[in-house]
């Protein structure tokens, strides 16, 4: 699978010589492009934990990979998927790539550990392959949606955060459209949110779009209401960490701002996820979990104090969630999501 | 006036016995509480520009002082208005206080330079004394709104950018009004938006208001309406650096967004400001011009590099405009402002 579809970067890959998986670590984005190498299971959980690779397609990767990891060490199975399970509770398809695993432990359970193993790779490496599959379809479904709804022009488009390939298998689902816009010369501008506290939009999206020559825009997260009055932006596209069965979709912290400003300007907001990302359990977005992260993130940037912090608080949501009324449309590889 | 009633702190004094001015250097707060002499009025114009110091009250004082400074130095006075006119474009109360000393030297041009000299800083001084006074006067008229609106209890108070006493000649506008709550015991807490590319809000507004005690809260620019919709705010309240006769109000870039976010929630959103800050030449907000400031304040935090740059564009708009239907009320020193 490395070896074929995928022309956009890949920021996750087994290595089969040595049973590890190496990672892009993009915590050092865009200052170097570092791959370090996980060798097992605690590892990987770090590595999730820390945002040393992030993005919902991705960490659901990354656990099946962990889970593979678990048999080479020999760990309780049950252990090592409730190690992963817990490293980060928003995204949806983290639960979803362990559930998978576990079926396949389930069967194999009373074989031998080298064949167990050699199924649970396969599948970690058939959830990658059909993840890059997968954004590619929903990606060429949006590109088709858009321009049958504003006919072919060059587009202006923001997004916010990094739904890139650097948050998949290797295609991305925001940037996956752009990136299949671009491929027909639709594509005028990238607005990129910076995304902080942690600016993936800045630090991730705007590096993995440049790399690419696909030409992007750095603004500062409040700048997007300015810029959509300015009649700068044509629509805007988000990926999604898990989205529930009424159509609310959560997101990266400041996602639900810039639907309601895009709303605000008639500017239509859509989602773009795989199926996995769904999650018909949860009736609404009022019952996501949202992850609170650590104030170190607002006051500290690469080891460096950038604000006051004696005498303040912090508060650090990870996430928001959007309102379905505020989404036009829901994209997945299936097509459009239809809420119940 | 710098003795008696500023107890907050001032950021700007004029020193009698060496004829020269000193202010916060606020680009090294909150790491450095450092004052710098400025002795000619070049030197004041780059502080200005530089944002060394910020705020369109502190501006219009700066100016008022940097013209003094002309005139111990003997220059063309008409080019020293035009210098410092011509440091930042959109705070109107520049021009204000620039036309104030400019009806000044029509009354004295004929007198003896040291006389016209000790008018234009007795002018200067007043125009300093009488922004504390009205600042001072302005919040408790807020206050007094606020507490009629709500009844008394603690507010939960967003604000945007630093509208506080390093705003201003030594009391502040928004923080006036945060103050002047806090002084009756009636502020539960002070939500501090980052403020980027700048961070007027996370390095400016939470160490002012931490310096007093006064309880405070940094969150990114893009939490606001996440924020909002867990219940959080009870109203929000920012400064401005321009308002047009129809109460359009421009200000800190940010602003706009977070009145459309309030408004969607409805949380009242609040605009606080000297009657100089009122631009009555100009019908609408339109019509303001925004300062496009350079992109290095994007991708550069104390000179340390914070994003992809290579390939990438930047968009670095100063200030926003937030048309009056999503404002409740607009603060002056004569009580409520009602639009022609």
């Amino acid at each position: 699978m490395q070896n074929t579809k995928i022309k956009s970067l890949s920021p996750i890959q087994w290595i089969d010589e040595t049973s590890t998986v190496k990672i892009i670590d993009q915590r050092l984005l865009p200052y170097e492009l570092k791959w370090i190498e996980i060798s097992n299971t605690q590892e990987m959980a770090c590595a999730i934990t820390n945002m040393a690779l992030r993005g919902a397609p991705l960490i659901g990767i990354a656990a099946a990979y962990g889970m593979v990891l678990a048999t080479k060490e020999n760990l309780d199975l049950n252990q090592a998927d409730q190690i992963l399970r817990s490293t980060r509770p928003t995204a949806v398809n983290l639960m979803w790539a362990l559930d998978e695993i576990q079926s396949v432990i389930n069967n194999f359970a009373n074989n031998e550990k080298s064949f167990l193993m050699s199924e649970l790779l396969k599948k970690a490496k058939s959830i990658h392959a059909e993840d890059y599959l997968s954004c590619k379809k929903m990606s060429e479904i949006a590109a088709d949606y858009i321009k049958n709804k504003f006919g072919r022009k060059k587009f202006r488009i923001m997004t916010h955060c990094n739904a890139g390939a650097l948050a998949t298998g290797g295609y991305g689902t925001a940037l996956g459209l752009i990136r299949e816009l671009f491929s027909e010369d639709l594509v005028e501008m990238v607005y990129s949110n910076e995304t902080r506290p942690r600016q993936q939009g800045s630090r991730l999206t705007a590096w993995e779009l440049a790399y690419e020559g696909i030409p992007v825009t750095m603004l500062s997260d409040n700048m997007a209401a300015h810029c959509m009055k300015q009649g700068m932006i044509d629509f805007v596209i988000v990926g999604a960490d898990r989205i529930t069965a009424n159509g609310d979709a959560a997101n990266k912290i400041g996602t639900y701002q810039v639907a309601i400003v895009a709303n605000f300007h008639n500017i239509p907001f859509y989602v773009i996820a795989p199926e996995s990302t769904i999650d018909r359990t949860l009736a609404s977005g009022d019952l996501i979990p949202i992850e609170e992260r650590d104030s170190a993130e607002l006051h500290t940037i690469n080891d460096q104090l950038v604000t006051a912090s004696a005498g303040v608080d912090f508060f650090n949501p990870g996430f928001d969630v959007t309102p379905n009324a505020l989404i036009e449309a829901i994209f997945t590889e299936k097509g459009l999501y239809r809420t119940i």
